[in-house]
Order: C-alpha cells, then structure tokens, then sequence
C-alpha cells in the first residue's frame, strides 16, 4: 500500500492547454438530490464545478433547482422525473456521478439502474452514497467496471463487500475490489484506494472534517478530475489527496470545516500545485 | 450564583479524537420554521452545523427548504407535515432542539407533544421559542426532564414558571427549576443557567446583539454542543458563554452585530478556544 | 437650506444602553414586492435589518419569501394575501414602510388604503416609491401626517405635489410640503429634505450610486433609523447622509456601487459614528 | 486585423457625469432563461448589473425569478409567459439581450421573434447563445442589423454564417458579417470582433476561464457597456477586452476561474480604468 504524497497531485494538476474552450475539459452528468437531501447533490455540484469541469449539469428533484441556481448558475439542471431528456443528457457525459442524496426508493432505483445500463464504454461512472446501498441490494451488472468507481464509507462498503467493518483488511478490501472489478475509495479517517493493480492510502486529514456532506463534496471533486485529466487512476488519487490538503490546511484556523468551504478553495489550491507542476518540468 | 469565565469555554472545546467520523459528533434534529417565521429555524440550523454538530436535519414547512439550502446545503430537510417520516426522524436523533419559528398554532402543538412523548431516555432535548409558550399551555409531562434545557427569555419564563418580570428573581427562579426539573437558560441582557445544582451567570454580551434572532443562534449553538460535548452542563454554559463573546468581538467594529455573523465566526473562535484548552493540558 | 455635516449623522449614533433587549430597538413592518418588483424590498429589508432595528417584519407576495430568507434570515415573511394576519401585524409595528416593488394594481392599493388607515398616532410611516404614485391618484387622507416621510424622487415628487420639474424650486417644494404636513425626502443627485420647520441639503452622494435600487436601499433605512432614535427628523437626516457617506467611500475603488453593498457596510460605519459621538461626549 | 489594448477599455470608461441618475445609464432588459438553462441568464444579469446598468430588467422562467432574487435583489423579473408585459416591458429598453439559457423550443422561437420585430430604431439588440441558433433555423429579418450584435461561439458562426470551422478565416468572417450587417463577436480562446468597418481581436485570455457560462458573462457585459457609453462598437470592444482582463487576473490565483467572479470584480476593474482616463485627459 502506498501512501499518497503531494507529488501525486501535482503530477496531474498540468497546464491547460491555450487553444482550449469548456469542451477540452469534460462534461459532467450528476444525478442526485431528493426532497430530503438536495443539500448533498449541491455539494457534489460546488466541487465538480470549482475542480473546473467545463460543463456540469445536475440531474435531481424539482425541488432543489432554485437552491443549486441560487448558489452556482454555473450549473445546469433537469427534473429527474422527465426520464426522456434524462436519457438523454446521460449520453453526453464524458463523466458521471450518481449517488449524492440520491435515496434509497424505487426512483432512485431506476435512476441508478438507467445510468447503469446507459454507461458507454467512454464514460467513466462514480457511484456513491444511497447508490452504493441500492446497487449492493439491486442484482445490477456493471458494464464497464475498469471505468467505474465506488467511495463508500464503511458500512456502504460493507453492504457492498459484503465484508464486515473488522474483516475490512487490506488484503479482504483487494479480494473483494478484484471480484468487482471496479476502483474504491474507502472512505475513513485514513481513506484507502483499491484499484486494480495497485493500492494507497491517504495520509492526510483532520477531525475537523467529521462532518456531513465531506463525502458528497470528494464524490463532486473525483468526478470534476475524472473529467479533465487523462491518467484517471492518478486523478483519482490527486483528488482524494487534494480534498484532505484543503480540510487540514482549513482546520489550522477552524475547529469544524465545512464541505462547502473545502470546495471553495479548490480553484487555489489546484493553482498552487499547478505552480509546482511547472517547476517540477522546468528542472 | 457564579460567573461564567473563559475557562467554562475552554475546558469544554476538547481536541477531537484523530480516528473519528461525522458520527462521533452527533445527530441534531431541529424542528421549527413556519411559513412566517422560517428564517428562525435556519439561523438555529446555521449555529448547528458550524459549531460541528456530526449530521444535522431539519423538521420544517417545505416552504422554507429551498432557502435553507440556499444557505446551507449541509443541513438535511423534512416537510414537517409527513407525520410518519418525521417520527423516524426523531427517533434516530442524539439531540433534538424545538421551537425556533414553530409558532402557535395546532400543527405546532401536535409537533412538540410528538417530540416530547418520542424523547428517549439518551436523548437530550431543548426547548426554545414558541415551543415553551406551547409548552406552557398545554398540561404537558416530561420524560426526562433532566436531559431537557429550556431557553426563554423573561417573557416566556413568565408563562413557563409562572413567575412575573418583578418576580424573576434568583431564588425564585431557582425554586421555579426544581419543579420543573430542566435546566433553565434565562436568556437576557445578562444569561442566567439554572441547573438542579448550580447557578451560572453570563458576563459577557454587547447590546449590538439586541436583535431578532439571536436566540435562535443561541438555541442551535447549545444543540451543536450537546451533541458533540459528553459533560452537558458544561456544554450548555460553554455555549451562552461562546455565543456572547463572539457577538461582543464582533461588536467592537459593528454597531449592530446580526445572528448569522456569529455563526460564521463560531469555527474559529472554537478553534481559539481548543488552542488554550491544548496549552493548559500541556502544563 | 441647511447643508448636512457629519455631526449630523454622528449626534444620532448613539452608544445603545446595556440593558436592553431587540424591543428596545423597535418593531419595522415594511410593505412591499410583487411579483416582479420582488428585489426592491429585499433591499429594503437588508437595509432595515442592517441599521439595527430590533424585528423586522415583512409583508410581501409568496413568491418573496424564500429569496428573502436565503438572503437574510434575520426578517419575518407574511403572505400579502393574508388580510386578517396582515392587518395584525401592521398593529405590532412602531415604524412602518410602504413602497418598494408595490407595484400599481389595485390590490396594491388596498394594501396603502390599510396602511393608511390602521396607522396609529405613535406609529412613524413611511411612504415610498410606487406607493407614492398610488397615494398621488387616489384621494386618501393622512391620518398623522406629522408621523409621515415620502421618499420620492422628482418624478414621483411631481405627481404628489403637482410642481412640474422645472417648478420644482425650494420655495414651492416647501410650500407643497406645508400643504401635505408630512416630511418630503426628495431625492435627486444631491437630496434635500423638507420638514415643516426646516429645510436640508445632503451635499454628499456620488453617480456610482446611480443604480436601480438605491432608493429602496435609503428607504429601508430611514425606516430603520425611525425605529430607534428618539428624534425622528435628526434621525432621517442621519440615514440620509450615511447613504451617501457608504456610497461615497465605497465609489473611491467601485466604478458603481450596489445597493446591497452599501447594507452590508451599514453596522461598521454605524460603529465609526458611534465612536466620534463618544470621543465628542467626552469632552 | 487590430489587436484590443488597454487603451481600448480606458478610453470608454469615462467619469461618470455628477448630474445623473438610474436613467443616465440605461434601461437594458434580458431575455433567457429556461428551467434547465437559467443560471446563464442569472450570469447574464449579474454581469449587466455590475457593470453599472441604470436598471435591469430579467423576462425568465419564473422557475428562475426566486434563486436570481437570492443572489441578485438589484434586478427585476418578468414571467415570460405574460405575453402582454413582455412586450410591454421590451419596448421600455435602451439595449435588449436575448439567448443566455433560452433553449430551442417553439416558445423560445417566439420570444426571438417578437424582440425582433419589435426592436426599434434606437434600441441595441445583443443575440447571444440558443438565440443565435434559433435566428440560424428561422428565415427571420433583422429590422435594425446596424445595431445588432452577435456572439457566436464557432459552432454558432458556423450555424449562423454557414462557413464551417475550417472556412472560419477573417476573410471568410468578415465577408458573413457584410451579409448581416451586425457586430459580430466571434468567440474563442482569442476572440475577434468583426464591424462593417473594422476587425478586433483580443489578445487577452486565459484557459482558466474555459468553464460553463463564460459567454453568458460576457453577454451581459456587453449589454451592459451599450447601455451606458455613447460609442458603441467601443464599447463593445471594451466589454470584450475587460472581461479577458479580470480573468487573467483572477487565473494568476485559481487554477478555474468562474463566470461570477468575473462579474463581482468587474465595478473594481471598470474603476481602475477610470481612473487611467481620468490620468491620460490630465495631461
């Protein structure tokens, strides 16, 4: 297992390129956010849009548009009982992001099990929150598993696994990702990756961050770098690294940080490694 | 009676534990917030989150959702009229805070007899605002009036004990809380804590907080700490302790100082306040 | 024609006493905002709430309300519609304010014909905007009118005084200020104010604030003032000048200055004051 | 072809006239906006207003009218359904905007051929986004193209010009805009500005600002230069130079720079040019 360093993240933290419009930098499809947790698909949202995601659109309940537009008309938004226009926005992802808020009835079951089916072979997919739980009571078959990605806490990851909280040891995490064949972020205080081939730990954090929401805004930053960055097992890992460096770095000035001021920070922080990153290739 | 001093605050506002998660910190479920007076609940719900209440939800008419979430999507919602769901709720609560913009009315009635009968014996349960006028019309029992803190101001603690404003005073006050068997935080110009054991009086507090809603801040910052804090007694005095000397450094620039301010301050002064608790336990 | 000074603002800013509490800081209840004026008094209300008024109560179209709140927290909403509850409220208030985003249709002017009614001999109001207009057309009678300020502009001052533009001299303004008995603040690049005994001149002001919503901005606060200063013609001329004195500090690095940005600036240079009235005092 | 420079911008941001008021800088009204789409016209709007419109005006969704309130109260809003009023309020505009978020159904076709055919002699008409496409598909005749401006992305140009991306060179360009007889500004990482007499283009930008909404910003920055400076075909220059400027500016910091950060600096931006103005008339 390897820990993850800052030059994970700025490895990948690259230049944009000059000749570049929103299109070069991926479009992102996020469906989430019921009549109860709309909070968390905002939340994903903030961080997809502020990694700099060219365009984000939300697909979520009626109920949460005003809200989302309130805070980010950056965004856009779909009624996510409209499942034609939702069909069809889901084609033009580059990167989706189910989960965040998403609940756990029959809707969200479909919504869930549409995105399932409709992922393209050039799509990568992050599953979190209530559809980790929905796909682990579901039978559903994962298309492309090498181009999806799971970040369940423990008990998710469980539901998942199948794998109690204490037999959740590096080696069961491995066997159990090896069967799904997809990438996981274990979410704890010490967040764990398993990929296919190779395994990292983040070491960074702070109890500072204990609070709701932390997930929903990392499930936002992972699919915000999946849909920039090329080497997407690297761009997951510099998200996860980058999220905890923000909440520390906050935490110094702050006994409780909140997700949406990790999410404000993004654009600097991304920033200060792509500074390194030039000078790293500048030697 | 003794002062509050700034040790009350600083003992309480521990080092979180470094292997920790949003349940570590608590559930708060807030319940309050009518079509007129919903911007009470969101300053209660601001004052929760940012103290670092673990998750926190919010029982309220739908009408005041999108604004709330407008503010702060880390707070979950529920249309207060979904009787079944709202009862789940409660019931997964560590703290439960009702009364902020509840109003008078029989719905408002229903609600706090609901969250009074569904109290259990861990949950602790604080009353603010219309609920102690509801409270003290009705012929109401409490469960568990030790783990139940009433916050009214001179008004309500008129209605509540029974006691006019030329009444109020200490022993009275005192003999008022021993039938009552809660803890009394009596808010005015100078907050006075009653306890089955102590008395505590707030130094600290500007006139610039004179203002509408103070009380419901006060309200969500004294939730947040219950959930957090495992002395409880200590927790609500660290809280109206808090609460004033965030509003008096803000006073020294403002002439009036507004209740979301303080929110916005409290991680930071928390964060001042874990840094002389760490000092003094390093000596 | 007296020109306002800063002592004039200054002897106004009071240091507020120790003990007391929002009541002693007065009740607004502000009038105003359809459906497509609805940011008029929005503004309004954060200049109201800004200056320090203890509660602020807002009695606006539904479809206000939850923009209101994600803004401001701190005001209560009422549904315009709700004549029995709006008539109540109006009875609560100590300062009242109608006008901004009125609007011109006929439930509009019921709304003024209850305003003007309900008025009560302690109760200070003012009139503003399309409410003036309103007032112009109709043949009301002002039951105070020695409690009254019209806020208009040339244009609105033309149809309730008659005096064309060009006629719009000192004299004539104050000799239709005689006949209306209430004060006139008549806004123009540099406002003047008419009261029955005296005339002032606002040498301040800057065309950075010529912007949409400056009046609603102003009107919220003289109301606010009204609601805490015992000398009401020193305290409107008080909100005239700090309008423009916010404007003017903040033209020195804006090209042109929001309204809302000159709310947001209101408690601290509300403060600047208070400290000169103090030092002046200690003399 | 002349490359924009600075002078460019500063010879445009004049000192503001003392006499003014809200009228002096013009009445610009924005059509756009649909339920998926209303954060463009939300950017829009905020860009319009902060480069100092005397009044903004917004006919959206009403979907739209509660989140644009929250964040921006200075604007007013219209149902675009109420076909009475729109064309009512079209007619009370000095410059018209029509196309941020507008959609390609049969209703927003409509609106772009009303503001078409009621566009009059004096009225400055910007056609941006879906409008664009929507003007492509229809056979309609633009009554005033000596004050029309388009701002094609290259995919629009193509749409509206027939010249595919290839064939887009300034010849080709220019040749397209004598057909119409309107402005064009044709954006791209470095956009060009194409006039009946002259080509622009910018040679300022930054890849920070490839990001969702960055062309609806700009929209509503050129709507609002045309409403207050005499020299339109500067002004539109300026607009594009300025909005490039801030957001280099704000990339030196951020490795994304959002649509409503450029807005919030732009009072600031247009102030330094002022104040170069004001230097270079000094001498």
């Amino acid at each position: 297992m390897k820990d993850l360093t800052r030059d994970d993240l700025t490895a990948v933290i690259q230049p944009r390129p000059q000749e570049s419009h929103k299109g070069t930098f991926g479009r992102a499809v996020l469906v989430g956010g019921n009549a109860t947790y709309g909070g968390a698909i905002i939340m994903s949202t903030e961080a997809a849009v502020r990694t700099g995601t060219g365009l984000v659109s939300v697909i979520t309940a009626k109920h949460n548009h005003s809200a989302l537009h309130a805070r980010l008309p950056e965004a856009m938004v779909l009624d996510w009982t409209l499942t034609r226009a939702v069909s069809e926005l889901l084609g033009t992802a580059t990167v989706l992001l189910i989960g965040p808020g998403l609940g756990l009835d029959s809707h969200s079951q479909q919504l869930l099990q549409l995105v399932l089916q409709q992922q393209t072979s050039t799509q990568w997919l992050v599953i979190d929150g209530s559809a980790i739980s929905l796909f682990a009571q579901s039978d559903s078959h994962l298309n492309y598993p090498e181009h999806i990605v799971f970040t369940p806490h423990q008990m998710e990851w469980q539901r998942l696994s199948g794998l109690k909280l204490t037999h959740q040891t590096i080696d069961n995490n491995q066997a159990a990702q090896k069967k799904l064949g997809a990438t996981i972020v274990l979410k704890s205080h010490r967040t764990e990756i398993y990929t296919t081939n190779e395994q990292y730990r983040n070491p960074l954090g702070t109890p500072a961050m204990a609070t709701g929401g932390m997930g929903d805004t990392l499930a936002g930053m992972i699919t915000g770098f999946l849909a920039q960055f090329p080497d997407k097992e690297a761009a997951i890992c510099a998200a996860v690294y980058l999220h905890s460096q923000i909440g520390e770095e906050l935490g110094k000035k702050r006994y409780v940080v909140l997700p949406t001021e990790i999410s404000q920070q993004i654009p600097r922080f991304m920033k200060l490694a792509e500074n390194i990153n030039k000078k790293t290739k500048g030697k």
